[in-house]
């Protein structure tokens, strides 16, 4: 999904779409010699080059065809209009829970992109129903649009407003909260998020889709009514990431959101609760509860709202070879933390100490987290932790880099004291540390 | 294991131990009202306070006792001699194969260390055959120690010198080389060794432990085992890493250097290839091949060395909310390359454009991995890739990042041509792309 409106093309490849009277989503046939190619006219990158245009073929791949003399360039249909089917929506039923879905873009809002490039969320109810029908036999369903974002452009600027709409709609009377999000960056909003809505009284669940809806192996339906569900009859007020289980349709799991983590590139069940067990999955419509420690759906409970965050906060994975600079540079821009992801139990090289030393001098929160992602960080062990803790740095157990960093920008858009600050970050605010590691596998779930 | 040789103690806990003539190492008793401490003197960090003395108890903890005008410690016992059992060395069997171990510190050569806090890497031969002594009936073993160092404070440098070591021990007629290793970096020097060694004749075979040996349920001996064996008699000459398949003693498994990351922060089997199948296995003593892609060990192979790298490459974990100065940082000191850690399929905001084109003005070359860890880069996708393929950042297929990293700097090590680096960078050269993702699963091997 793009967020600019123009084709893209331009200089003499513009002059030949323009020429041919093609728009962006026409069925073209461009000819070069004996090769023939049709298909459908795909936008371009704002810095593309003047030499391509690119095609969508049937089969779905994307092909670049560089434009020559004798290139041959002709309309051969006019692009699917981006309606959904027609369709009289359904009456609703008022006894089903009034679920809001709030839209902040990613592939599973791409429906019509797909096709011809243009933007247009899929996200007006009645866009909804039409491709995912059995929504209205689950919850009253208010869609609503916030933003077109690819996920990688969300900052945390974005995660205070979106913060502030859930809470808006929660005090409205949302029974349950939905939110779509590009899968990219949507494990740090479900952290945002979970830090800034506190004593929450329904559940707020973010989903999202690794293939765009109207692909036949897409995951957005599948994906929608696990979350609709969970946002409807959930028994927990969390902030919560629906995603498949597995590569197959048996099931959604719903992670916490500050134990969650996107691990790969583009399975269906990417995301992954870390050092921790998934609070439940819905399964045949029904939600399965996979552990009791959780906080409770309660109407009477009063949402606080503490949406702000601050970006003086920093992450550095350190790796050998370094430069000891980075750290001091970070220091020299008056940043008020750092999370760092370090070597197995948190340790970071003795090069980095001098760096540290000016970073406790000038009161810069430091947090160790692990580069290995699972398991508990424990600078106990070795000299080389013990060096880290005398020089400040603070154990942040299990963690993860990403909840860390996150958790940190919100604290410091709690508070200005230092000390303050280091409190929240070693207390268990919003389920990230687990006392122990309930599912000590690597990866699997 | 500690680099320094003082114990730490400063000040009155100094003058305390040294006035009841307590050394490291020693049992001693510390009373303190009603309670009682019992245990061995450890050393302290240089960093520690004046105000505690550390113990470790029977039970294998430590205990930190801040010292009050009441405090009574005396001496109960001498410290364990760093010494192990008396042995007469095997005689060598000239049948066997000659495999050469080098030590460069860590946990697992830190036997005597546990105990008393003294630098002593267990690897002359007959300290190893003392705590191994299976070994002598494996091959004819020739064990050296070349530093002793926590693998976080290994830097490039010592990859080439590692390396120039490997290659000589080879060029004398070695059959197989073990290098004893620290875990936390020792997926790094894997990846470093396997570009710097090129050409093997026979296989390299990195080792570590996550517990020290002298801990009854040490995964020391069982990856050693494993070590020497596939050095002895693996059909393959490659770099490989040797660790626990599971949490169980079953088979120790082994990794391509250049796929292998350390995936837990305390389990045995922390060590997982990504996006690959393992090299093999050893089980019951016999070596068990898992691929058919792999180099043959071959006495006629002429090693080449290529052991040099450039530290003028980084690596930056993008995140929400990352300020694009960070990139201009990497800029503005005349780094060569940068490696990317980018979401999903292989992005970044948008807000790093500018420096992004101003890295391809510079002549810096920018290769794109993912933080999803697991998958493959596509920049294709979406919008947002085909930009940054736009403006020449190279997408790195399923290379992970810190393999990526140590690539790119063994890269600026052999050339300072930026347009052959970049061919470099796409071609496989060390096993470290695979042509499709052989085993599609997040964490487990």
């Amino acid at each position: 999904m793009s967020e600019e409106n123009g084709s893209g093309y331009k200089g003499k490849t513009l002059q030949a779409i323009t020429k041919a009277k093609i728009e962006i989503g026409d069925r073209i046939r461009v000819a070069q010699g004996e090769k023939v190619y049709e298909g459908i006219l795909i936008p371009r990158s704002e810095y593309a080059d003047e030499e391509h245009i690119v095609i969508k073929l049937k089969n779905g791949y994307n092909v670049g065809v560089a434009l020559a003399p004798e290139t041959r360039i002709e309309k051969i249909g006019e692009g699917a209009k981006p309606a959904f089917a027609a369709l009289t929506l359904p009456a609703e039923n008022e006894k089903l829970p009034k679920v809001v879905i709030i839209s902040t873009g990613g592939t599973i809002a791409s429906r019509v992109d797909y096709r011809t490039g243009a933007v247009r969320p899929a996200l007006t109810a009645s866009d909804l129903y039409s491709v995912v029908p059995e929504l209205s036999s689950t919850a009253r369903i208010d869609a609503q649009i916030l933003y077109s974002l690819f996920s990688e452009n969300v900052t945390p600027k974005h995660w205070t407003e979106i913060a502030e709409k859930v809470a808006q709609e929660i005090n409205k009377g949302a029974e349950g909260v939905v939110l779509t999000h590009g899968t990219d960056t949507m494990g740090y909003t479900a952290a945002a998020l979970s830090f800034a809505l506190q004593n929450l009284p329904v559940p707020v669940i973010l989903v999202g889709s690794q293939r765009s809806a109207d692909r036949p192996s897409s995951d957005a339906p599948t994906n929608l009514i696990g979350a609709v569900t969970a946002a409807a009859y959930a028994p927990f007020a969390e902030v919560v990431l629906a995603f498949h289980e597995s590569p197959s349709d048996t099931a959604i799991v719903l992670h916490r959101g500050t134990k969650v983590r996107k691990c790969h590139t583009s399975r269906r069940d990417t995301f992954r609760s870390v050092n921790a067990s998934p609070l439940g999955k819905v399964e045949n419509q029904k939600i399965v509860m996979l552990t009791e420690g959780f906080r409770k759906r309660s109407k009477s409970s009063k949402l606080v709202l503490k949406p702000e965050f601050d970006e003086k906060v920093g992450l550095m994975k350190f790796h050998p070879g370094m430069d000891p600079k980075v750290l001091q540079w970070y220091l020299d821009n008056d940043y008020k933390g750092l999370i760092l992801e370090g070597t197995g139990l948190g340790h970071v090289s003795k090069y980095l100490h001098d760096g540290l030393r000016t970073a406790a001098k000038k009161n810069v929160v430091v947090g160790m987290t692990s580069q290995c992602i699972w398991g508990r960080v424990n600078m106990n062990v070795y000299y080389s932790g013990r060096d880290l803790l005398s020089l400040g740095v603070i154990p942040l157990e299990d963690m993860f880099a990403e909840t860390a960093l996150v958790k940190l920008m919100w604290i410091f858009g709690q508070t200005r004291d230092v000390e303050e600050a280091k409190i929240l970050l070693r207390k268990n605010l919003m389920g990230e540390f687990c006392s122990r590691t309930l599912l000590d596998r690597v990866g699997d779930s």
